[in-house]
């Protein structure tokens, strides 16, 4: 079965990388793409990833009317965002959206949409498949390696630290562990700083460095021994399985899900039955 | 609560690690020892990791009917620790085992005399807690990320390679993916064994170096990133953590169970409820 | 000064980024480029790393005649760029050449041309000057350390294994350090390859997953210890550092050095004179 | 040929492992120890490291001129140790000395006995061979790859942040470069520390967990590509094979040399003429 997807925000990096994701997929098809100029042009005229004569819309309800779609693929700015994914709803096409900026009361408003209409609908702050995983595996280590620190390095054009997603790593692990201090109790910087950030006891540091991409580690110590968990991502292919899966999975669902972590199905493989090798 | 333990092996070396261990915890009693030789001694004669007036038994049987015990740590070799084992459940005493040499019969054997006498056994090839879940996420990332290859490390006295835990997470993994050839379907070696032993498509390569202790990344690539998961054992003292918790678990099973994993409550925590930040 | 400059190869993936370096030096000018087909034309018509007025020129003795440049790139093929190179020697242009594919012979060759005219060339396999740096380390710390095991890991679109950087380095150890055999002389493989390739008594192991660019690392065994020493490579722009260093550095040459390695100052810094902290 | 040694401080963590290595060498030959108490006694009687009928002396010029040594190996304190180091040059005895403790002026006060003498004198604040060459490395690196960020990582007993071992490097790397600021000029902390410590535009990062034992990596960041030297210690008789390689290099010595790396001989190895592969 093949899947019908508008693509919103086809001339950004991710859009771009979308696009050249769904013409490799032989299950999706590209029917129209949403763009903040441009209505009218085919996408060839737009994009150098693509030949096709595909339409490009200006306005979303314009687009959901004429247009034939399953899913639409949302990597636009918030604002817009919002706007396309209520419409896509209202018109039974389903969402997926790559966004951090919606706020709590937005997702609730999406939820009940999504709800009423009894279709999917998938928000998620991060597509990469690995960074998800890492963090999920981070909680889950926690209860039985409560002592834990966190090194992100990224490229010295990045003006935050720490990242994002040390920060949401930092509170997954929070929820799991039960509060504790790190180190020694009579520890001291010579340095200001080396210690690093520290978030409920855990110490969190940043690298920048040109030649870097975007790498987490998230190291785990145990008497007599230490447990990492790293992701590098090389570079922005590494969203597109994550937004692949979403397409398909959303097609399943007939509710708003946030986050990637829960359309994964991580838990206990059924072989695995207690009488092991 | 205080829990009376009796330790098999206490002249080896994981056997002293687990008197080391057992002293250090406050609800832990050790209340006597099985070995080899050295009947009717105390333990302060046989050990340099003790000072106590512990009584040494050669004789499983005598030590279980002399002394009032909760739990049986063996740490001795397959022969004598499934006697030992067998033993302890008939006298209603929870056995914790470290071995990987029992047969499948052995250990189903074990089971219905454990599920018989409603007291629980713990028999598991590997106590460390961080290699357990290196192994248990290396199986649920594979459903994601199914193109893995393992390095493990060890010093250059081991004679195996691959190692044992190379070998086990291999077959765990091929359990949880879809079978599927890796690499370039052309590629070749120049220098035979350049890209490492083969087990359902998965390559393990294994160093050998002095200074190493013993060391296992499993990478994950997928597109535009890989995802790492590795445990780096410094000591024998990271068994220590997971025979602990094991002697802990086992006073409230009625079953035996294999495997350090399979106690280890690795699931969704419940405040993970699909609404994150 | 600025140094006047002729890119052979505007259209590979090599040339286009030298375009885009040598575009961004200040000291550097483009002057002409060198191509299979386009005499004639503009570069601004045959590629998008360039919106300049450079001309194209088929024909190499051509070129060097009617333009007045310094140094020439070349990042073609080994026949074509055995040709531009004499050929640019002969006109007084001093060549900086990026290929694994000159014979003994052929180097020997224009190692005379360039004596006769005193001018410098500069020919390198590896540009990319973490990778000589790592070589340069690996052969220095193999005096010290003798065992040693390379790790390199690549996309799974690479046909051969080991890398060519991998063998090399295995090479320049082997001339650094006695003859040794490494492992326990027991070992034995349970899968074969499992211990990898062997150059010397040294192992390779090869990687191969999609995702990974190319990375590799030196490891040293000593009693107690391990020293690595990794190279990752993120993408093309790795090699461009080096290219730059050579064009400055071929000005005051008056002879041909193979190898970037070769004008690295690796050597004793000045300052430290055996009186540290 | 056979060399006579003598060890100051026999009942420390350093002093036991140089017992023991200095056994396992057949060229090496043990033939006294200082210790602060046990005069008199043989080393059999306070060592479980040796059965050797090794005389104990506490007085360090009565051992000097009883017993017929060629070198001293002092792993005690600053303040006996430095008494011990001058009283053996004065009997022509060569000594090698670990310690971080010794001011400029008492250095120069026993590097003009050692001339006198004409005998050698070795001082090193760290005997690891892999940690010397990774400082040694990282200046060399430092010349090409300027921007660079050391993280290192240590047991959670530890007190002081960073280690010395880092801000060693970090000078070292600060001498070997020109000044320069490092990362984006508008990065910003949102948790403070989370960019480490900061060494003259290079930032220091501390991970301190149960487990680990002693580690340090230097990472250098380029156009496209980075390269990281990384040392792991993972116990004490990771400074044997320094001891061991001072010990044979202090008997060729006319004066007094401070520092491991200044006996190293790292330069460019004779063999590598610049006709590379």
């Amino acid at each position: 079965m093949s899947i019908n997807v508008i693509i919103a925000g086809p001339r950004g990096k991710m859009g771009s990388a979308a696009i050249k994701m769904v013409n490799n997929e032989e299950n999706l098809n590209l029917v129209a793409c949403l763009d903040r100029k441009n209505n009218g042009k085919q996408l060839k005229d737009i994009s150098s990833q693509s030949s096709l004569d595909v339409p490009v819309f200006e306005n979303a309800e314009e687009c959901f009317q004429q247009v034939n779609a399953d899913v639409l693929v949302d990597l636009t700015v918030p604002e817009a965002g919002f706007e396309h994914t209520k419409a896509a709803l209202n018109y039974n096409i389903r969402p997926v959206v790559g966004t951090t900026g919606f706020s709590e009361e937005q997702i609730k408003e999406l939820s009940m949409i999504a709800k009423r209409q009894e279709i999917g609908c998938i928000i998620a702050p991060n597509f990469a498949v690995g960074a998800v995983l890492m963090m999920h595996f981070a909680q889950l280590a926690a209860h039985y390696l409560p002592d834990v620190e966190i090194i992100e390095k990224h490229h010295d054009n990045k003006l935050d630290a720490p990242s994002g997603s040390a920060i949401k790593t930092a509170e997954l692990i929070k929820d799991a562990r039960e509060a504790k201090s790190q180190g020694h109790p009579n520890e001291r910087e010579l340095l200001p700083g080396a210690r690093g950030a520290e978030v409920d006891g855990m110490h969190i540091h940043s690298v920048r460095l040109p030649g870097l991409v975007a790498h987490q580690e998230v190291i785990f110590g145990g008497s007599g021994q230490t447990l990492t968990i790293k992701h590098d991502s090389y570079n922005r292919d590494s969203f597109m399985d994550g937004v692949k899966l979403a397409i398909e999975k959303v097609m399943n669902l007939n509710e708003l899900i946030y986050g990637l972590e829960n359309i994964l199905e991580i838990n206990q493989p059924e072989n695995d039955k207690g009488l092991g090798k």
